[in-house]
């Protein structure tokens, strides 16, 4: 899913999206509630509506937003206390009233708000984050209910098909994951997904997390490692049962003039790209490769050009969701094994 | 003609160009002597194959930016000697190098070294300024037949087509300028441009020199005002014999949230349009106009999204090709003034 944070994938249009072939969206709950608010997005008629999106859309809680950009937090019990980075304003995000914004937005996919820890953490610390996350995920399944079912008053549910995921959590240990994983199985999502991961421990430490958990998770549910990752991360992800991904990095990394190709990432800004007529990828058909050459790419990033960033963010963008469909097409035809000994190979 | 200062438009991609109908591209010699720089891109094929653009493109000269962008410049007869704004770095720009880098740079239309001299100025230094274009005049033309018939050794030409468009001068003097537009037809080039206006007078003075200068410009010959101007401008001096315009108003002004519509300019910033569902301007078949409201993309422009400038730079640039579109139509169907009488009176 590229991330369109603020109901827009920086420096892209819809239709390059979906001529890149993106088939949902992430947006984020936390930007939207305070700019321009999930009132007045339900007023719209949702957030399909009003930024003209008609594919799917999922939408996070907003704690993640909360735990890493919002000042002066206070965690309790309730929920989320936090201030405004934009303006100082004092809010408070809890299970339910994520829940009731997320209804207001009508996303196709809601997210529960889970608690996101900073690692590395104590297993005790870990293990109590984990316990609340699973009362809150318990609060925000009988909200979303309560709300889809017309039970309560003063939310405007634009979209009334929408799924709710809850969120396994537990750090790096397997056995919290494990005991996550079926706990939050038991309160009865729609679907699940992995959180907490990807916030600094290594890659193998991360697989093996991935692959202790999945295990736990419905085979016939969508399975969503959240803000994964590079394209090995994913391909690795897959082979460990993953189905969802989210991700800044084509698109902001794209913004930095680092260009994802099938022979490594390259750095457009480089010297050495001034005058070179080929493609960022000679592989790759997406319209940046199939009409401009690196000399082009690296001039436009020279002078700023804002094009730079949309070009770019088009290939990045391109590369991952190409990856996603030579993945599909790889398990589709059982070779996927061989598909991914030959990317990681490279 | 779109304005592509350093080889892009900014914030809207070649295909989106074209899918507004822009047939004509106008590109800046100045900035793209300083970056990439001419011989870089005379080895890349020259600046069609370099930015990948198949339409045809104008250069400038690079005279006005020197005037108004470079410093400590120093105007003599040889030429303009200036500091790139970039590095401070010392350059020399005279008629014969303004040919020689656009050759390098192969446009399809290579304009003349002209002295752009600051309004307002006596009568007697606009006729000094006007008789030195002049003499920079002839000089570019011999200049200009000596590279395209292979009589300059170190200029490579990556345009064998390449036409050059001489440059009326005479500030708002109507006698200056007819004498300029005479002496410059005698001087025999491709076509004709007028240059020095739009630099701060009275719409009315602007009309009036236009229409005392274009009687004296082949009619069988594009004529071509430099730098104008608003829609209005535009229709105006059509009604007066101009056949061609570059401007930068579409495309920065959408920068900065100012749209035009065919009920008059609205900024799209005003708090007004926050919950405005309609689009920018209901009569424009754009892809902006056609997919999101006026809320949304108040929304972008609020959160500073880059999109924003990509949705509204699409939206302006089609609003100024679509009212030329009406023009040709108009003139061709013998209703010119009955189209330039209901577009004025809006």
């Amino acid at each position: 899913m590229p991330v369109g944070t603020l109901g827009a994938v920086k420096a892209v249009t819809h239709r390059d999206l979906e001529s890149a072939g993106a088939e949902i969206l992430l947006s984020n709950t936390y930007h939207l509630y305070l700019r321009p608010g999930d009132d007045l997005i339900a007023r719209r008629g949702g957030l399909h509506r009003f930024i003209g999106w008609t594919k799917p859309i999922l939408t996070d809680s907003g704690g993640y937003q909360v735990f890493s950009l919002a000042d002066r937090r206070v965690i309790t019990e309730e929920g989320a206390r936090f201030r405004s980075h934009l303006d100082g304003s004092e809010h408070l995000l809890t299970p339910e009233r994520a829940v009731d914004i997320q209804a207001r937005l009508g996303s196709d996919i809601s997210m529960v708000l889970d608690e996101c820890l900073a690692l590395p953490a104590e297993g005790t610390a870990v293990r109590a984050s984990m316990e609340r996350t699973l009362r809150w995920a318990c609060r925000a399944r009988d909200r979303f209910l309560a709300v889809r079912e017309g039970r309560v008053s003063d939310v405007e549910v634009t979209n009334p098909g929408q799924a709710q995921f809850g969120i396994v959590q537990g750090g790096v240990h397997v056995d919290l994951r494990e005991e996550s994983a079926t706990r939050t199985v038991d309160v009865g999502f729609d679907a699940y997904a992995i959180g907490g991961l990807s916030v600094g421990e290594a890659p193998d430490v991360m697989y093996d997390v991935v692959a202790h958990t999945t295990p736990f998770l419905p085979a016939d549910r969508p399975r969503y490692l959240m803000g994964v990752g590079t394209p090995e991360d994913i391909v690795e992800a897959v082979a460990r049962g993953v189905d969802m991904f989210d991700c800044v990095l084509p698109t902001r990394n794209a913004r930095n003039g680092q260009l994802f190709t099938r022979l490594g990432r390259i750095n457009i800004k480089n010297a050495q790209f001034a005058e070179d007529d080929g493609p960022v990828d000679s592989e790759c058909g997406c319209y940046t490769c199939r009409t401009f050459s690196r000399a082009y790419l690296r001039h436009l990033y020279a002078v700023n050009e804002i094009n730079a960033a949309t070009l770019n963010t088009l290939h990045n963008l391109h590369f991952y969701l190409d990856t996603l469909r030579r993945i599909r097409e790889s398990l589709k035809f059982g070779r996927f094994e061989s598909f991914r000994h030959e990317f990681l190979r490279l």
